[in-house]
C-alpha cells in the first residue's frame, strides 16, 4: 500500500498558491518541475487556476480521490484540512507545517487530535513539521524549498529517510556535487503516524533501494525498530546516524522534533547487533551510503592500496592500519609472485610493495594492470585506488578500466583529490556505481564501513 | 639571506625548452604565468630564445649572478649543471629531477657526491626529488606542473612545506576550492640540504606568514627540529602531519622520499610537547592551518552553537562534548540573562538553549544580535556558526555581521553545508579571513586545534 504514497496516480495540493511566498507555491512547482507523470490537483478557493494547472476549490469536490495529498497550509488550518482528506478517503497525507510537539504540551495534544481523525481510517500522516519527500523515480516532490536553494539528485539506488528536514536537505544539497542518485528521500518531522519501521520494510523489497539510510535524533519504537533493522541488514545495508548521543544533545533533539532521546550506549549496542552500520555525521552516512549500496562485500581485511602519489599511500596506510586514529584493518603483504608481476608493469624507481606507488608517470594501462595482479593474489581481500586526475597519464578513461573489475571477487573503493578536475572524475565513478571519495580519511572510513558491514553478513550466514 | 630564495632577484632556469614534453617547458611557463617581478633566465645551448625569452647557452657566460637556479634536467645531468652553479656563485638551487636515494645505495651515493660539491661554499640545494617552489607573493612558481592540471593559490598567509611533492600539489588543489591563500609552499623532495628547521626559521620572522604546516615522513634532525618548534610555536601556529605512523607505512614512507621514519609515539609526544598541532591528513592539515592562522586563542572548552538547523545543532552537540567519536570539548551553559535575551530575538518555536537554533527563519540580523548576546555571556569561551545559505533569510552579508566580530575575545569558527551555494559562502568568509568548512565534523574539529593551540600557549605563558 504505501506504493500509493511513492508512486501516486494523482497528488492534491491543498494550499496551492500563486503567491511566491507561500509555501503551497514552492510544492506545486517543485511538483511540476520533478517530471511528476501523474495528475497534479492544486486546491485552494481563491483561484480558479495556479501555474497553468485547474485550481479546486476544495478536496471535496474532487470526483476522484487522489493517492496522496499535501496540506500546505499554516498550523491552525491543518485540522480542517486533514479532516477533509480524512472524509475523503485519501491514503496519504504529508503535513507540512510545524507547531506541534516540538513546542510542549498543547502542540502534542493538537498532534493527539490529528491521530484520533485518522484512526480506523485508511488515512495516514507524514509529519507534522516535515520538509516533505521527494522521489526522483516517480517524479514526486513536495518539498517547500526551491531548486534555487537546494539541489535534488537525480534518480538511483540510496533511500534516505530523515527525521530533520533542514539535515536532509542539506545532505541531499552536498552530496549533489558528485551528482549522487537516491531512490527516495522522506523527512519524518514529527512522526505521529507513519515511521522508519514501515519504511524500512517497504524499501527492504524496493526494487529501486539498495541501501537504506537513517537519520533520527530518537527511535522511540526501539525494539520493534532494531528487529525490523535485523530482518533488513542481509539483504541491504542500513546506515544508521543517531544523534543526540550525549545528554545535552539528547535535550536539543527533543526540542527539535519533539522525541526523547535514549541512553547512546545501548544504542549503540542495538545498531551494531542489528547489523546496521553507524554514521556519525551528515558526510559518513552518505559516504557509507554509496560504498554499502555499490560494492561486493569486502571478505577480509586486508587492504592493498595503489596510488600515483607516494605520500596520498602513506597516509592511507596509516590509517588502514591503526587503532588509534585509523580503522584498524590490515594492510595486505603481497606474494612475491605479486611483487614480480608488479615489478614489470612500473617503472624501475616506483614501489612494488603495499602501498604501491606508481608515481606520476603511472598510466591508466598501468592501473589495469596492477589491479589484474592484486585481484589475482589471495593476500589481498579489498583495494584502495587513487587514480590521481593531475598526473599527465591518467585520465577519465580509467573508470572503464575500475568498472570492469567490479564484478570480480574483491571491492574497489576510490579515491580522488583535488578540485575541479578531481570532482568530475568522482562524477563519473558516481555514474558506473563505483564508490569515490575526494579525502583520504573518507576513503578509508568507507573501506571500513564495508568490512564492519561484510563481517556481519559473514557471521550471520554461517550462524 | 633566505630572502633571496623566496623573493630573488633573477631566477635561472637549466633546461628551460619550448618543447611542451620537457619539465624546463613547465618550469619557465610557471614562472611567467605567476607574475614574477624579476629577471627570468632560460638556459639551454640549443635554443636562442624560450617563450620569447632570450636564452644563454650555460650559467657560467652570465654576466650577474642569479640569487636562483632551477635545474630541469634528467638525474644524470644534474651533477654537472650544479657544479656550474656552485662555480657560478648561485645561492640557492632547486634540482627537480628524481632517481637518487629513494632508488637505494647507489642513488645516495650520488647525493654525496652532490653534497660534497656544496660544502664550504654558499650554495644550497633544495630537493633533489622535488617538485618545486610556489611563493605567491614574489610570484616564484618553479613547479613542472601546469596551471590546466592544479590550481595555485592565491597570496595569503599559511606557509606549506612538504616533504612529498604530489601531496603538496594535490592538497593546493584541494583548498582552491575555498581559494585559500598562502604565503609559500615548498616541496623538500630528498631534503639533501636545505630543511624544515631553517624554513621555521625563515617564517616565523616572515610577515605575510601566520601559520606554518608541513608534511614530514621522517624527522631526521629530530631533537633539533623540535626544539625549533617549540621556539617558534608561542608565536606562530605550526602544524604537522607526520606520516609513517605505522611500522609498514613507515617503510612505505622511505621507499617515497628515501628516509626512514621513527617510532610514532616517540613522534606524537615530540609533537605535542612542542607545541605544534598535530593533523592525521590532508584535510586536516590545511584546516588547522586556517583556523590557527585567522582566529584569536580560544580561551576555554565552553563551545555554544549557533544554527539554522535542529539536526545539524545536534549533530555538533554530540561531536564537540563527547569524548567517543568527538573532542571532548564542553557545550557552554548560558545564564539566565543571556537565555532570556536570546528569546527576545528568535522566533518562538525556536531554541533559546546550546545549541541555539534559529530554525530556517533565522536571519542575518539574528545571527548578528545572538552572537552580540554570546560575546557578553561569561560561560561561553568559543562560537560555531552555521549561517546556512540554503534558507531564504540568509546570505553574503552574514560574512560581514561574523567579520564585524572578529576582533572580540571569542573566536567564531564557521560551518557551511552543502554544494555551490555553500562553497560560495566559504569563499566569501575566507577573504575575511574567517575560518569556515563545508562539514560538521571538520568544523568542530578546527576548533578542537583551535583549543589544544590556544592551551598550550596559555600554560607556556603562565610558567
Amino acid at each position: 500500500m504505501l506504493n500509493d504514497l511513492f508512486d501516486p496516480k494523482a497528488v492534491a495540493i491543498i494550499g496551492a498558491s500563486q503567491d511566491p511566498t507561500k509555501i503551497g507555491n514552492a510544492v506545486l512547482r517543485n511538483m511540476i518541475d520533478s517530471g511528476y507523470g501523474g495528475k497534479i490537483i492544486p486546491i485552494n478557493p481563491s483561484s480558479p487556476e495556479v501555474m497553468g494547472l485547474k485550481c479546486h476549490p476544495s478536496i471535496d469536490d474532487l470526483e476522484s480521490v487522489p493517492d496522496l495529498a499535501v496540506i500546505a497550509l499554516p498550523a491552525n488550518r491543518v485540522y480542517d484540512a486533514l479532516g477533509a482528506c480524512v472524509k475523503k478517503g485519501v491514503n496519504y497525507v504529508i503535513v507540512i507545517a510545524g507547531g506541534f510537539s516540538e513546542l510542549g504540551k498543547e502542540g502534542k495534544e493538537r498532534e493527539q487530535q490529528m491521530k484520533n481523525l485518522i484512526t480506523n481510517t485508511p488515512t495516514r500522516i507524514i509529519g507534522p513539521n516535515t520538509l516533505g519527500v521527494y522521489f526522483p523515480h516517480s517524479g514526486v516532490n513536495t518539498s517547500l524549498t526551491s531548486r534555487g536553494m537546494i539541489s535534488f539528485l537525480p534518480k538511483g539506488n540510496i533511500a534516505f529517510v530523515s527525521q530533520s528536514g533542514a539535515l536532509g536537505l542539506l545532505t541531499m544539497d552536498a552530496v549533489s556535487e558528485y551528482n549522487v542518485g537516491i531512490s527516495a528521500f522522506l523527512n519524518l518531522g514529527n512522526r505521529i503516524d507513519l515511521n522508519e519501521v514501515e519504511l524500512l520494510d517497504y524499501f527492504a523489497s524496493d526494487k529501486n533501494t539498495k541501501s537504506i539510510v537513517l537519520y533520527l535524533e530518537s527511535v522511540p519504537k526501539g525494539r520493534e525498530f532494531f528487529d525490523k533493522v535485523k530482518l533488513v541488514s542481509p539483504k541491504k545495508p542500513v546506515i544508521i546516524l543517531k544523534s543526540g548521543r550525549t545528554q545535552e544533545s539528547a535535550i536539543a533533539a527533543s526540542l527539535h522534533t519533539g522525541a526523547m532521546a535514549s541512553n547512546d550506549a545501548i544504542v549503540d549496542g542495538a545498531i551494531s547487533q542489528s547489523g546496521a552500520v553507524r554514521a556519525f555525521d551528515e558526510t559518513e552516512m552518505m559516504d557509507y551510503s554509496r560504498v554499502l549500496a555499490y560494492s561486493s562485500k569486502l571478505r577480509g581485511d586486508r587492504i592493498a592500496i595503489l596510488t600515483t602519489a607516494g605520500g596520498v599511500g602513506v597516509i592511507t596506510a596509516d590509517y588502514v592500519s591503526s587503532s588509534i586514529n585509523g580503522v584498524g584493518l590490515k594492510m595486505a603483504k603481497f606474494s612475491d609472485e605479486t611483487k614480480s608481476k608488479i615489478r614489470e608493469v612500473i617503472v624501475p624507481f616506483a614501489s612494488a610493495n603495499n602501498p604501491i606507488d606508481l608515481t606520476a608517470d603511472g598510466s591508466i594501462s598501468d592501473f589495469d594492470k596492477v589491479i589484474g595482479i592484486l585481484e589475482n593474489d589471495e593476500n589481498v581481500d579489498g583495494i584502495i585506488a587513487y587514480p590521481l586526475p593531475q598526473t599527465p597519464r591518467m585520465g577519465v578513461g580509467v573508470v572503464e578500466v575500475i568498472d570492469k573489475y567490479k564484478n570480480e571477487k574483491k571491492p574497489i573503493v576510490v579515491g580522488v583529490l583535488g578540485s575541479q578536475i578531481a570532482k568530475d572524475l568522482i562524477v563519473e565513478f558516481e555514474k558506473r556505481k563505483i564508490p569515490a571519495y575526494p579525502s583520504v580519511h573518507r576513503t578509508v572510513k568507507a573501506v571500513k564501513a564495508l568490512r564492519v558491514y561484510s563481517a556481519y553478513v559473514e557471521r550471520r550466514e554461517s550462524q
